[in-house]
């Protein structure tokens, strides 16, 4: 398959045109309108949503206004969006010269996607048998939302090598595959994955991941001097990390059922957070010289918690349980990172299906009992062949769509990484190559310097 | 006019001094005492906030706790007030030496406004007639973050030119004026503005523009090295937008009906502000060559389509109704920067009013049924007009007052954007100034090259 | 005492050796591991979190999910959290080369105090008499972020001056007493303090100063170059002060009564925090040369009527009161701060203690009143003197622990603030000694004028 790649490589090859001026306005026209038609034609408010729930209140003996689902599941919601949008958008920033592409791209790519998640997640789940049309309320933005969450974490595993007219293309196939897999795996083989272990960070991740290998550039690792960071863009990037860690425990209970499943989703997802972070720190330290920690790990392990505990956030695995799942997990992801077997999500993906069946034994008093737990967990298997599946074989496609010779506007490889091919960035007086270009004009002036100090900052 | 303001200027223009060690203490110090006074005479609890409330609740027949206002809004509130402090607040960090100042007075000022806004909006709206006395809630401080608002909208046209002592007479009067022009329209002419399109950001915006023409510095334009932006206060200035555009749906729904109309006041403003990203990030690639992104529209124009559902959040516009609104906004308020007919929120302010109409056309199944369309056209209108009165005649007549000869403090043409006027800055080493100063020191001590280096800088 | 400590000093000092390759990894996987044993012997969920709930449901005769304490409390939850992990994290990240160990051993030690918080606490509070087990839901979890905090405010003290293996310590022994004091504080002497002024801060100021006292470095002073702020890192604390400052109503409302408690307690703190903004900026101004703001005391004393209300937020003392509260607390707080009388929490712990007394003659209507005044006046007073008691002699235990000669890893007197010590830090080409060694390089190749070059940077 390298090799075909590879002779796909030689046969389509043309010089790389960063030039996005036609392509991206075009399909972010096209597509937003096309939105609104779909939407013109299918979406309107649920009950709760409508004008008309006094009716409907009256209709159901619901006595107060309180009992409108807007108030069991907005602040979890207001709590999601952030994770979406700061979260996973400054997540990405940690480059030293891609934040703009990093918080920027995030915040287009998650603009569309939760629109078309509304219409294809819709479709599949909200359709009401009357009229045909899609009833949206609170529980529907939340999904979409979700539904996002998965082309971000592909997202991570590209970041500064795709340009956003590709990154437009993986969102629209990537939220189109999710919808069909999350249909198959909680409506047809009736899978556990309350939180999306399985159908968000799984999918999400081997389908980045495979994308990413189809796009592979062999002569990246050459350029390496901007895949890296800088002491503020890490600050940046903590941003990120911390409120995805503060409200995870909302993501995993928005759409729990009323209650004490909200409740004990909370809980069990903020425990298992808790010490997952422990654990993290632990094998980072462990694993470097001197036991010094890296900021990689710091910023990506200490969510294993949350995302293993997707599955289960619900359940009734009590304290002690959440706290093992964390443990366990914050290891295996720091380990992730260490070995390099995996991008920054594939080990949280792996990790997370793992304590998927884990956890099962520890659902004491599940509510699923209609199955025995063998026959539950082969469906759990199955379940998550269906979301490697999905995230693999759809993964293949799109990567090979986005290698079609195409006005896609991609970056060379000696542009990856760099927001300058995007971005009007301003000139910067405090990153370095400006001040080295200040400094070795100087002395160049005077001395005929100049291309010996070039030189000079290249090696180093 | 130009020529009076010209006449004034040579009239009263002496040597600036920002010295506001009297001013400032002062001010903060005289004002906040009389708040409270104020507050001492005119200010107590309402029924939901009482200690007495448990008697209101049997008089009321409200049989649980979870019934007070409280839990209707509060999450809402919150959502505003990170908006008011970190949204505005870190929209305004963007200029490379103003970050201090952007954030800093914008928290003084906002921290004020809301306390005068409290006085001023409960003489009109919350007026106890047994007692005579405010009776504040939950509604009362969103409403005052609402005001507040208001002026700091107008602080975005005048950011870094003025001295937090004119900021402070500023709120002041914003606020007064404020109150007394949403009073005319909401309760004189029973317009429609749910979210404040028309009376927070088209006020905002005009008494703003209007005070920062009145203090034009015609020769500001040759010290534009502090003018612009620099790599990470760019990303700064992108946590405000995020924080705005994430919670504007709070915005719109925080004192929205109980039940479906909150409900629905989130889900439009949610939709309309994902369309509007489409549409930025599009005519923002089209209008640059090889189609570059500009931070400035990514950072404010976004937001356009929040701002244009202030009006109609509520309302039956059905979701794609929404997304229209938001598709029309974004490409409105980026072409309002393209080519600089606005300030930071003008077009803002020019497309909601406009929307402000179109969307009362999509309005199938609104309550205020009383008035036929063209009536409520009328008034809306009307109710436009007072808002564009209030913000130019009184933003005209603040501009004169901040132009008399007093101690203002404020800064000095070259002193313009530059927080070492007002703040005590760190000695900042990763800045390029002192790196320069060191760089040329340590060549021009052997080479006397410090004046042509120092020279050489100043060109590029 | 002095003396004394010169003495142990002499007697155990070694060379520093700040790895912790073995003792951080150590600490946080036995620790963790002792955790879930714990938690797996004693904590289970409480009523409300237990999939049972429906069960105890109809025996209380609950009709509505949305009676369930959750939903009265997460929203205010997910606030405290985002105060404890983004709030303290990142105005810990103000000192210019410590960011990442502001935010990240922040991170660590919160994680770690909230498991032991929710024991500790359990074990004194939430003990079920049936079956002796901690049964835990929404409240416990804020009463763990809000233990957590005087920890935090302790770590605030030492920064900089520290392994993360002796903040593990402090942390462990902090909780412990922390969770004793309260205990004594709040059941045995029946004192008020909802938001926990006295308890969490009073004690958290004086366990930090203390062991800071203790762990004095008297050669410290003459490396100051890494212990102030660069222009970006006060805009990060930023950050952590805009976040803390807007959730304090949370903070103090979380667990105050359901309905008008709550209500009341999020509008009292509100207030308190508007009034405290005002009097730090004048008196932050009135002290310096041409009144130049100095972000220390932005960063922290408008914090102050937070912290001062945590033991008011619920009483009647009317918005007035909550107005001159924070008047007060601003100036006093930010006295603290210039005459340095304090650490970065001391005046607010002294001042909380004074407005303590202050509010309770406020409390026109409150509901403690089967004492006399002045009996409780006497008890408050009592209190005080436990949480000062439980801050310095233990500080002064766990300071002496710390100095035991033992693998704490703690760095070296140049070493400190540094983050090289315990991170990977990147190789950062924006920050300056990397930029000299470049500029000198070139230079110096040439014309051998490195040694003076550096040199003269060292001067500047």
């Amino acid at each position: 398959m390298g090799n075909i790649a590879a002779c796909c490589r030689s046969f389509w090859c043309k010089p790389k045109n960063p030039d996005i001026r036609i392509s991206l306005p075009a399909i972010c026209f096209v597509w937003q309108i096309a939105m609104i038609i779909l939407f013109g034609l299918f979406v309107r408010y649920d009950d709760e949503s409508d004008a008309h729930w006094s009716e409907h209140k009256h209709k159901n003996n619901i006595t107060s206004d309180i009992e409108n689902d807007f108030y069991y599941r907005y602040p979890s919601f207001q709590d999601v969006h952030v994770m979406i949008f700061v979260g996973f958008g400054f997540l990405m920033t940690f480059l030293k010269r891609y934040s703009f592409g990093g918080v920027g791209f995030n915040f287009l790519i998650a603009a569309f996607g939760l629109q078309w998640a509304l219409l294809m997640q819709g479709w599949f789940h909200s359709l009401d048998p009357n009229d045909g049309l899609i009833k949206i309320g609170i529980e529907n933005i939340i999904n979409a939302d979700f539904c996002v969450a998965g082309c971000l974490i592909a997202y991570g595993a590209l970041l500064g090598k795709v340009s956003p007219v590709q990154l437009m293309v993986l969102t629209l196939f990537g939220i189109t595959l999710f919808a069909v897999e999350e249909y198959i795996i909680l409506n047809v083989l009736h899978v556990r994955d309350a939180g999306g272990s399985m159908v968000i960070h799984t999918f999400g991740a081997y389908y980045g991941l495979t994308i990413s290998w189809i796009l592979y550039r062999p002569k990246l690792d050459h350029s390496k001097n901007l895949s890296g960071s800088v002491y503020h863009s890490d600050v940046f990037a903590m941003i990120g990390t911390l409120f995805l860690w503060m409200y995870w425990p909302s993501f995993n209970s928005a759409i729990a059922d009323h209650g004490d499943g909200q409740h004990r989703a909370a809980i069990n997802t903020y425990l298992a957070l808790a010490a997952s972070v422990l654990t993290t720190f632990a094998i980072s330290s462990l694993s470097a010289k001197k036991g010094k920690l890296d900021m990689v790990h710091i910023q990506n392990a200490t969510l294993a918690g949350g995302v293993a505990m997707g599955t289960a956030a619900e359940f009734m695995i009590s304290p002690y349980g959440s706290l093992i799942v964390g443990f366990v997990c914050g290891i295996i992801s720091t380990f992730g990172y260490l070995f390099k077997f995996s991008s920054p999500s594939l080990s949280q993906a792996i990790l997370s299906v793992q304590l998927n069946q884990l956890v099962n034994t520890f659902d004491f008093e599940g509510n699923y009992a209609k199955r025995t737990p063998a026959t539950q967990g082969g469906f759990q298997a199955a379940g998550l062949c269906v979301a490697l599946a999905f995230g693999i074989v759809g993964g293949a496609i799109v990567g090979f769509i986005l290698r079609l010779p195409c006005c896609w506007g991609d970056p060379s490889d000696e542009n990856c990484f760099d927001d300058e091919v995007y971005w009007e960035v301003p000139e910067d007086e405090e990153s370095i190559p400006p001040i080295l270009e200040y400094s070795s004009h100087m002395v160049g002036k005077n001395t005929d310097m100049m291309s010996q100090s070039n030189y000079t900052v290249e090696q180093s």
